[in-house]
C-alpha cells in the first residue's frame, strides 16, 4: 500500500484527516469557496442543490451539539441526504469489524463519512480503506486534529484581518492536550502567519519538539502582549490538577482572558474561543460578550467551512471520474 | 430590558412561549390557518415549501414520541430543515450556558428553536436573547404551559362545535399539575367559552387565586353534568397519593370517565384527552375507543397547529424584515 | 376479524410481515422493481420522487446500524419524509398501549411503519389494527422473520445465477435462532430452488417439523459439498454453549467456513453473509473478503429491495384508493 495521501492521483483533495501538508494555496481556495456560503445575519443562508444524490454519514462517538449540527446543516444545505450514527468506531477496532461498519455503510453508497471518534489513526484508518470515490472527513479526533476547526479560524481571522502574514497570532492555554491548537498551528504555519506564539503553563506545553515554528510564552500577559488575534482554548479540571492549578477560578486568576488583560493586545485584537466555554475560568464573560469577541462568528464560519469541503471533495470526485 | 413580549415591534406574533395574553382575533386567525392544512384522512398530507431553507431546531430534554414527531413532521411539510436535539437546556443554566448552546445553533442559522424543558422560565429565558430574526416556541414546560396543545384542543372543538360561546367546557382530572389545562384555561377564556369548569379531587385543584373564571366542581359526576366537552387529563400515580386515593384502580372508580358517567354529558358531547392514556384509569377504553372520543382528531390537529405556527412566526419575521 | 392477511381486497402486497404465502410470482416483481434501483458503483443511487408527500416511521427497540440506515436511506431516496423512533415497541404492550402509540403516529399521517421488535407478534398485531391505507414492514422480528433479508439474498443469488430452479444452496450455522434463515426458507421456497440444505450441529437445527423442504446435513463439510450458494449465518456465543461447543475459536474449527472448506462447493459458488460478521468465528476473513464473497453486494441490493417494497406498497395503496 503506497504511503497515505488525503489527496487523488491527480492532486485534488479527496479526505480530509488533517491540515498538515496542505498547501497555501489549498487552503487558500478552501476559504474563497467558503465566503461564497456565508450570507448576512437574519437572511435565508445560502443553499444549493450541488450535493443532490450525495449521501453523508455524520458518525459521532459521543451526542455532540455543535460540530454533528454544523455537518448536518452543511449537507443538507447543500441538498444531500444525511444520516446520523452515534457509533464509537474505535470500540468496534478489534479485527477489522470499524471497516465492516463502514463497508455496509458505504456499499448503501453513503459518499462521505464524517467521523468524529477518541481513538487516534481511525479515520485515516478509514480513510485508506474506502472506495475509490468515497471522501472521509475528521470532525476531530482525540487530542490531535480538527481540520474544520482550523479552517474555521482562519476564515475567521481572513474576514477580519484581510491576511495572515503581517499578523500575530496567540494560542493560549491547555495547549499540550488541544486538537484545535494543533489544527491552528498546522494552518497558520502553511498561511504564513507573521507571528505564532503558544502560551500556556509548563505542564500543559506540548513536548519541545513538536510545533517547531511557534514561539513559546509561559504568560499570558507576554504571551498577548501587541497581539493581532488571542485564541483561547477550552481547559479541563483534570488538566489544571496536571499544571498544579488547584482550582478553575485560580486558573482564571492565573490564566484565564479578562478585560484588564486584553489591553495587553493590540487595540483592535479580536478575540477567539472554540466552544463550548467555560465562563470565568479560560475566559471572563466581559471579554466572550466583549466588542473584541468573534466567537459566534467563527460558528457562522464552520457551516460555510464544512459547506466548503464538502462541495470540494465531492466535486474533486467527479472530476476525477471523467478522467477515467 | 423591556418587559417579555411575544410580539415583536408591529404586534405581530414572533415567540409562543404561552396561551395566556393572546386575544381571541390571534387565536382565530391561527386556528383558521391550521385549517388549511388539514387533509381527508389517508389523502397524502397538505405540505408546501413556504420555509424552505429555514432551520428548526427541536430541542426535547426527553425523549418524546408524540409532540417531537408532530413538530418534526409540521417544519418538513412545510419544507425546512429540521434538527434534532436531545439536551437537558436546563441542567446547562449554570452560568450561562444554556445561552451559548442557544447562540451557538443561532450562528448556525437556526431560525426556529422549538423547546420542550422541564424547568420553569427556560422557555422565555432563551425567547429573551436570541437574535431580532429567531423565534422561540414551547413545546411544553414543566407544569406551566403548552400552547400548541391549547390551539390544538380549540380546533379540534371548533370543528366538532362550530363556535366556543355558547359550551359548556369541563377540564377533568390532575388540574394542579398540568401544563394541559393550564393552556386549556388561557385559550378557553380568551375565546370566551360559555362556561369553564375545573373537575378535580380537592388535593390536585390548583390554588384557590389561580383560573378564576373556572367554576370549580368537586365530582366527576356534578362536574361534566350537561357538557358539551369533556377533557380528561393524564393522572400520575404519585399524584393519587396526594389525593389520598391508593391506586389507579381506586381513582378509575372514582375519577375515571366511563361509559355511564358520559350519560351525564350532552348526548352529543365530545371527549378529549392529550395523550399518553392511561387506560382504565383517567378513562376508560370504551370511552376512549368510542363514538364520542376525538382524541385521534387532536392528534391530527396538532401537526396542522403546529405547521400554521411555524408558518405564522416565519412570515411575521419576513413582513417585519419589510419594515426595516 | 377475518384472518390477517398482507394482502389488500384486490390480493395486491398491502404489508409485508413475513415471506410466508408470497407465490413465485409476487417476489419476482418485487425483484424485478428492485433492479430498477440499481446503480453502477460509484455513481450516484437511482433516485425518484415517487414516494414525495409519503411519511415513513422507523421504529427500532435497539440502535440498529445496518438495517435501519438503509431503509432510512431507501426512503429518503424515493422522496419520503423518514421519521426515526427508538422505542421499545413491545414493552408498551401492556394493554393497549402500542396501539395507542401506533395510532398517534398514523393520525400524524405516516403510511408506512417500519418496525423492528425483539417480541414475536407485534408486527402482525399492529398491521391487524391500522387505518385501511397504511401499511407495515417488518425490519426483523425475534427470531421468526425478516422478510426483506430474504429479497436481498434471492435478487444478490439472481443477479450471480440468473435463476433459482437448478441451484443447490445451503444455508450454514445456528438456523434454529435464525430470522434469516427462516426467511431464506420461505423465499428458497417459492421460487423453487433446486435444492435447499440447512447445515447445523444438532443443538442449533429448528424442530424437526419445521423447514420440511429442506435437507438436513450435520456437518460443513457434506453440507455445502457441490452448492452453487453458501449463506453463513452468524453465531451467538450463548448459542454455541448450547451446542456444547465450547468457544469461538472451537466454533470456528469445526463450523467456520475457511478457504478450504470452501473448496467442496462448486468453483463458481458465492458466499453470502447477512451481516454483522463474526470474522474468525462463523467465517474466515480469507472468505470474507474473497472472491467468492458478495456480501457487500447484499448490502447494496438491500437497499434497492427496500426501495422496491416501499414504492410497491405505495402504489398498491393508490390503486386500491382508485377502486373505491
Amino acid at each position: 500500500m503506497p504511503p497515505f495521501s488525503q489527496f487523488d492521483s491527480s492532486g485534488r483533495l479527496r479526505h480530509l484527516i488533517t491540515l498538515d501538508g496542505l498547501s497555501d494555496e489549498q487552503i487558500r481556495e478552501l476559504l474563497d469557496r467558503a465566503q461564497h456560503y456565508l450570507a448576512p445575519r437574519g437572511s435565508i443562508p445560502v443553499r444549493s442543490r450541488d450535493l443532490e444524490g450525495t449521501t453523508i454519514a455524520n458518525i459521532f462517538n459521543e451526542p455532540s451539539t455543535r460540530t454533528r449540527s454544523s455537518f448536518e446543516l452543511a449537507g443538507l444545505r447543500l441538498g444531500a441526504d444525511v444520516l446520523n450514527l452515534e457509533i464509537q468506531l474505535s470500540s468496534r477496532v478489534k479485527g477489522e469489524t470499524v471497516l465492516d461498519t463502514i463497508h455496509t455503510l458505504e456499499s448503501m453508497a453513503v459518499d462521505v463519512f464524517v467521523i468524529r471518534d477518541a481513538e487516534p489513526g481511525i479515520t485515516q484508518f478509514v480513510a485508506e480503506h474506502v472506495y475509490d470515490h468515497v471522501s472521509v472527513l475528521s470532525a476531530g479526533e482525540a487530542h490531535l486534529t480538527h481540520p474544520t476547526q482550523g479552517l474555521l479560524d482562519a476564515l475567521t481571522i481572513l474576514r477580519h484581518k484581510g491576511g495572515f502574514r503581517d499578523l500575530s497570532v496567540a494560542v493560549v492555554g491547555d495547549v499540550k492536550h488541544s486538537r484545535v491548537a494543533r489544527s491552528a498551528y498546522h494552518i497558520f504555519t502553511a498561511l504564513r502567519v507573521g507571528e505564532l506564539r503558544i502560551v500556556a503553563p509548563e505542564a500543559l506545553m506540548p513536548p519541545s519538539g513538536e510545533m517547531p515554528d511557534a514561539v513559546r510564552f509561559h504568560s499570558i500577559e507576554e504571551g498577548i502582549a501587541h497581539c493581532d488575534v488571542v485564541m483561547m482554548l477550552r481547559v479541563q479540571r483534570e488538566r489544571m490538577a496536571q499544571a498544579a492549578i488547584p482550582d478553575p477560578h485560580d486558573y482564571h486568576a492565573r490564566w484565564g482572558l479578562t478585560a484588564s488583560r486584553l489591553q495587553l493586545a493590540r487595540p483592535d485584537a479580536i478575540v477567539m474561543h472554540p466552544g463550548p466555554m467555560n465562563r470565568e475560568v479560560e475566559i471572563s464573560s466581559e471579554v466572550a460578550d466583549g466588542p473584541r469577541s468573534v466567537i459566534r462568528e467563527q460558528v457562522i464560519n464552520g457551516v460555510a467551512v464544512r459547506m466548503a469541503v464538502l462541495d470540494t471533495v465531492i466535486s474533486n470526485r467527479r472530476k476525477q471520474g471523467d478522467n477515467r
